[in-house]
């Protein structure tokens, strides 16, 4: 558990989570213990996408993976001990928000990673290998295995941070386009880097033939969904303080502009 | 999900689910979404450790596994997503409890499964076979890979129903009690029975070379150990009112006396 969960990663998810919290004028420590929670659940989804039963991929931020270190058995398990410590934690550790809104935390967490959120993504796109797949399709997949559980991260942190439901909502739909504009991304870089710049296997969607944006729009054509992807994100943060939007504008940006 | 989930099963967890929360006097129906959940994670974590990578079951209730109908990556991804489910459905449909008593059973069920719990009964179980292991560790085993869930099923019944931390604690061993005794008959069972009569195969144990119970006390003594396990949990009902305490008693007595 530890191994994977400390390998380093962008961390991208518990600063969603703790950026949503302070624009809604929360006090980030509150957030805190759901910050760590999203972080887990990326990471276990990680491993088990990593086993040789789905992506067998034996590279991952830049260390080999779980079940290569460990065998696929600790990996399995320690995956679904990480996905389990996550609801503990959000449960036992978080201070200073009522217990109705982190039961409609973790309600939300629960929903973004299962047949509804990232298992569906996961089915989908296993399911998909080799096949012709269209852009509703693909958008299908990437909304669930990418944009569902950075739309839990913020929203989590919304609710930790007293967040209305208007606000909420709103930190929906940015992180739904952010959820887009990370894997349009995603696919433009693992077609444009090398494995040691990106700290993992490279060119993996070629080999597998996965149906990308690069591949159903070309290079060009996705950089310009990325930018479209991104200015809708940063609409959604017009109305809030901008002084406090400014992280999210900056992870946004980040996002969009990575290099691995 | 839902071959698995609904492939049948003895329901122990469930009806002990329900059944603490009617000794403590409380509504059944407000511990009908834990009982839900416990099985959920019982189903998940028979899934998993189904695999190949684990113990390599291709029979369970009598039916193909799960991996077996559906593939190895969609039985992981399934039960990750029962995983999560189970704790949706306590976190969304639980009704008649206060949030705070909700968040604690969701604390107490995490618990039960991850490096507390039930995974650290798998992962110390799959780290022995083959090795010379003493009634101490197969206690541990036992404790965590079975007596955990059971554990977990009475409190969250006894939480929902509105129980004293007093009568929790006697729900809590019972529990640990009837664990142990669940194990040891399964092991008795496994030796003494035929895969037709159990509804999965027997005989696994003895050729995976594991430790059980009528391995290192032979058959009889065994069988003693288990009527004196199901002595120890009964005593724990003494004090409850007896009329309530009924069903509890009769599990533990099926539990003690079945034949599959």
């Amino acid at each position: 558990m530890r191994y994977s969960l400390l390998a380093g990663g962008k961390r991208v998810r518990p600063m969603l989570c703790i950026a949503a919290c302070e624009l809604v004028g929360g006090d980030p420590l509150t957030a805190m213990p759901a910050a760590c929670a999203v972080e887990m659940i990326h990471t276990m989804s990680l491993m088990h996408d990593d086993l040789p039963c789905m992506d067998n991929d034996d590279f991952r931020r830049g260390k080999p993976t779980n079940h290569i270190v460990y065998g696929e058995d600790v990996a399995v398990l320690a995956g679904d001990a990480l996905l389990s410590f996550s609801f503990e934690h959000i449960a036992t550790a978080t201070e200073g928000v009522s217990s109705d809104r982190i039961l409609r935390a973790i309600g939300e967490l629960a929903k973004c990673i299962g047949s509804e959120g990232l298992v569906a993504g996961q089915v989908v796109d296993i399911c998909s290998e080799g096949a012709d797949v269209g852009l509703d399709h693909l958008e299908f997949i990437h909304l669930h295995k990418t944009a569902a559980l950075l739309e839990g991260s913020v929203v989590l942190g919304a609710i930790m941070g007293g967040g209305s439901d208007e606000e909420i909502e709103k930190l929906r739909k940015f992180a739904r386009s952010i959820g887009l504009l990370f894997q349009v991304v995603d696919d433009i870089l693992d077609v444009t880097k090398s494995s040691e710049e990106l700290g993992k296997t490279a060119g993996k969607d070629l080999v597998a033939d996965k149906t990308t944006y690069p591949k159903l729009l070309g290079i060009e054509k996705s950089r310009e969904f990325a930018e479209k992807l991104n200015k809708e994100a940063q609409e959604q943060l017009l109305e809030f303080d901008q002084l406090k939007a400014a992280p999210l504008i900056a992870l946004a940006n980040y996002i969009a502009y990575r290099e691995n």
